[in-house]
């Protein structure tokens, strides 16, 4: 630990999240924005420079590392949101030239899943790797890929998008337009698409499920189903499993990563993701990288990766 | 061209070729080893690091940038080949080290399929492009990397096994072992294997593919029987162009390339092959990738690209 402090923004469709961040991965600081209450991108920078200052004073810190922006279609390269659909700003905001209107540091700009990637280097249980990739179980399954202890950024600052990779061909429709996308069978929403699916299909199923209204089942209801023994839960996350598996085992022909870290709130099923998954990995993962890849549980806590992935992109 | 040379080394089973290159692509001058006449791997690098020699004074060659050598199984980071299926030395060939006992020369070793994509960035249509995929369609489809101008190997060396992808769950059984494998599908192996499929399912097709024995079909055959207009020709290159458009779609999720380069024999099918392809491709690849990546074929000879890939090897 050096005692150095760099600051972290999630920026969200409702929040924006702002953390002050010690070199140790200990979140010192917070502050919250409303970024719905925003329809002007200047008075947004104006306002979350202000809390990041405010931060600063209140815990006397005069030096950081710099300010690092997680943000959906945060583009790293022209520091700037570009067309991002949750939020209420249209076309391209550059945000890292605005930020240094008002503060004097570097602005660092990804977007969400690759900086949760970063961050578990940093921060979390990639600390002493050099060839990583992340997936992160959410509303859609994001991804980060970190190769010879870099961030695969590509042409277009985009590269990641593995939760789009088609793992079924003319699979189940995504909401990108296509069919078939790992997400719609792996995110937190493709779980209660399986469960319903499954529940449709088994009229003797008489389970803690069944009755749960469709709007209001999670993918944690499932998880915990599972856990409690439930055939449709267990089900439900041994497809999960089987997909996910094929998905890392195909990630791994791509970049022969040391390990494969999962993220997200469905993770926290444990053994019952985790066991079929394994087992799928193993079975599909080609002869040659057998024993060379661990499949991992991300070091970073749920309500901490956003911000800590974002800060840990002042490292870049 | 500054006037350099370097040494690219093309191992196979049956035969070594041995390539004298010169910086802007020429093969000057080019000698031959029987690979499978050698069952002591010292005599053979012996004999290889003669013919280099002789090479170079026939040419009046005093300086070489290195000597690069693409091998089944080549590793970058130990020098050597490992394991390799088709050679008769078995274990670990520590190539670099022992050619370095005759030559005091940079030695560079790569597996086949990752030469041919760095063979592409120095000599071919890749010389402007710092991201960029390469699919080699062989006996197997092999496939390179390069993210930054760099050439991804990964933590073992062996990144970049994209026919060993699964692009159809518990599909083709392929000779890895496993089901389902791009290269089953796309290979030349595959390209026939999808022929004679259709010509089974096909009683009244009665066109010039009907006749011809199945261990004498090759995949310039259903090319050429495609380009005049036989319909299981054009069936076939239909599927094949399909797959790999979806392979490639879902490649691009991974890195974000500028381009993917086509390398191999059935690529000269031409129109017919690509047509489909780009089709697939534009209608699987993900929205914010549109309009970002060209699929070209590559600019490298199909009877040079193993010895220039080698040789390329040297400016890593």
């Amino acid at each position: 630990m050096k005692g150095t402090y760099s600051i972290g923004v999630d920026i969200g469709g409702t929040n924006t999240d702002i953390g002050l961040v010690r070199d140790d991965g200990k979140i010192i600081d917070q502050a919250n924005l409303h970024t719905d209450d925003y329809w002007d991108a200047e008075l947004y920078v104006r306002d979350m420079a202000q809390k990041i200052t405010g931060l600063l004073q209140k815990n006397k810190v005069t030096k950081i590392e710099g300010i690092g922006i997680g943000a959906p279609n945060g583009n790293y390269y022209t520091g700037s949101i570009d067309q991002a659909p949750n939020l209420n700003f249209k076309g391209q905001v550059k945000l890292a030239e605005m930020m240094k209107q008002y503060i004097d540091a570097k602005v660092v700009v990804s977007n969400d899943a690759n900086a949760a990637a970063y961050g578990e280097m940093i921060y979390g249980g990639a600390k002493d790797l050099d060839h990583f990739i992340t997936f992160t179980l959410g509303t859609g399954v994001g991804s980060g890929i970190v190769i010879d202890r870099k961030l695969i950024l590509g042409s277009t600052s985009t590269a990641g998008e593995l939760g789009h990779s088609i793992i079924i061909i003319n699979g189940r429709e995504c909401g990108c337009g296509r069919k078939g996308c790992l997400e719609t069978y792996t995110s937190a929403r493709g779980i209660r698409r399986t469960t319903r699916e499954l529940i449709e299909m088994s009229p003797l199923y008489d389970g803690i499920l069944k009755d749960i209204p469709a709007e209001r089942l999670s993918a944690k209801m499932v998880g915990d189903a599972a856990n409690a023994g439930d055939p449709i839960g267990r089900q439900t996350f041994e497809n999960v499993g089987y997909l996910l598996g094929i998905a890392m085992a195909n990630a791994v022909t791509f970049s022969a990563p040391q390990a494969i870290f999962l993220m997200g709130g469905p993770v926290h099923a444990g053994e019952v993701l985790m066991k079929p998954l394994r087992k799928s990995f193993e079975e599909h993962l080609l002869n040659i990288y057998k024993g060379t890849v661990d499949i991992r549980v991300s070091e970073l806590a749920d309500n901490e990766v956003a911000i800590l992935g974002a800060a840990a992109l002042c490292q870049m």
